[in-house]
């Protein structure tokens, strides 16, 4: 749709492909292309709506910060018969390392893990309570019976705006049919935090590997491994006219409906950077809905969002122009 | 070598090819051959010497009680920047699970789990510590650098005479290289318990099924599968003539060296079907060497026990029928 003869802000396209990967080229090209991408809003397509008719504008999304912990007890596995009750097992240690990461109200033990993360105001859980309560949707859709996690947050808080530290994988010895009357040697986890602000995760990572010397069982000895993929959690500056703007665009696109202030506990790499490099907060306008499965097989979007998007961007684009934001 | 005319005592002979499988053939064999098998005796070759010159008598060992544990926590694998820290992680819930199954002082903290197990008395205790203290070789032997167990037994005492309870195999999630953001689904750990008389297989598999319900993190439903290969402890009657006999032969055969009162961890179903069912008690006259690498690639022999054998075997049966323990 063309709908003036030019577009009413100056525009720079950054197309991404990165991202699922941690966006690890991001931050040199940011870096070696800082003036040539100079700029007072970015506006990222990525995110989604709450619901069908619930525009909403993601405000936050969280860091990552991930490692392998690799547990050596002995040489190799040992006859349990021989030797069983009287070496260190691995498997045993691992559990009890693994297990040592929370404590009984669910919350991460990792000393100094909570230090630097921002706490949450009166007014961030009085937004983040607004959406209709869905701990009945989330357990439908994650297909689980209970909701677990750090006590003292609700679930939506836990998923938004908490930390998190999460096991990925864990594995030792003999995973076979039947048995096999061994004491493993060797035990692995996959470990990776989410983080929020100001959370940095060289220092997560740090804080782990502390952990674990402290937390190591008698006869383990054990290495970790970072992995590439670490990202800073981001948020918008809350009083930024651009987000105004936007809260503006969709509550004229959607019938006059005040749109939801979310959050996501994903990670975009992207957001952060760009803030941290280039100076610039980031709006998400997106549309994909939930149940959408993203990433996974028989992933979909709504036809008449393809439709919507381009004339929501438009809009948005023209109410930019109006707060006078634009550096010629 | 022929030294008689005949055999000084009847013989019969049992080959018996299940051993390492839990021999499950064999009970039903016993029962339906009660007859033609009686026996006052067995002589089994199954075991070994606690060194070249030691001869050594192995008076009892351990059962076996085998189980699976399959933790479920969600349909599916969820994703962790969207569910992490609020739904169950399965990998985290089989690890808790895990670290439950013992106390800090390495004690199996199943509930019930000790209640059957022989006591030791002190003359138990002074036999298992006669043999020279082999701590450090067996650090060696195993390639660890602590022993580590239940406290208040020594090392030997807990390989030769305190029940185990032992985790050959752990795993849940994602074990490729790298990174994958998920909370697991579905978490698996393998058991195997060494047991002691007078404990029985089924009813520890039983208090393992108990303690798994009473220990499942919120969110988390289990299921136990028991594998087959369950096999009583056995210790052969102290005061009988056979063993004495058997003393009498060794001493002989190693220039008046007193043999060993030895225990295994491992396990010999035979032994404990055999007197569990013919009510005849097995006395061991074995000859492999410590470090001879049993079931692993490059075992060995000693030639000059491949001679030394059954010249012990003979004399055995010479001293056996001056017991006067045959039958006609």
């Amino acid at each position: 749709h063309q709908t003036t003869g030019q577009p009413p802000v100056n525009l720079t396209f950054l197309f991404e492909g990165e991202e699922e990967i941690g966006s690890p080229h991001l931050a040199p090209l940011l870096a070696a292309k800082r003036e040539l991408l100079a700029a007072d809003v970015v506006l990222s397509v990525d995110g989604g709506m709450e619901g069908p008719d619930t525009p909403s504008l993601t405000v936050a999304s969280k860091g990552l910060a991930a490692c392998q912990i690799d547990l050596t007890t002995s040489t190799t596995d040992l006859h349990s018969g021989v030797y069983g009750g009287t070496v260190p097992n691995a498997a045993r240690a691992i559990a009890t390392l693994v297990a040592s990461f929370h404590d009984d109200a669910g919350r991460v033990a990792v000393a100094g893990f909570y230090d630097d993360a921002r706490d949450l105001t009166a007014e961030d859980r009085a937004e983040i309570a607004a959406p209709p309560d869905d701990d009945a949707g989330v357990r439908a859709q994650a297909g689980v019976d209970a909701l677990t996690g750090e006590a003292g947050y609700s679930p939506r808080e836990r998923m938004w705006a908490r930390p998190t530290l999460d096991v990925n994988g864990l594995w030792s010895g003999f995973q076979g049919a039947g048995t096999k009357t061994v004491t493993p040697a060797r035990a692995h986890a996959k470990i990776t935090c989410r983080l929020v602000p100001d959370q940095d995760p060289a220092r997560i990572l740090d804080l782990i590997e502390r952990h674990v010397a402290a937390h190591l069982p008698a006869g383990a000895t054990a290495a970790m491994v970072r992995f590439p993929g670490s990202a800073y959690p981001a948020a918008i500056r809350r009083d930024h006219p651009a987000l105004e703007a936007a809260k503006a665009t969709l509550r004229q696109a959607y019938g006059g409906t005040e749109p939801l202030i979310t959050r996501t506990g994903g990670t975009v790499p992207a957001i952060a950077l760009l803030q941290r490099i280039l100076g610039a907060e980031t709006v998400s306008l997106a549309f994909s809905l939930p149940g959408s499965r993203m990433h996974a097989p028989n992933e979909w979007f709504r036809v008449s969002d393809f439709h919507q998007a381009p004339r929501v961007f438009a809009a948005y684009l023209t109410a930019l122009a109006a707060t006078g934001l634009q550096s010629p």
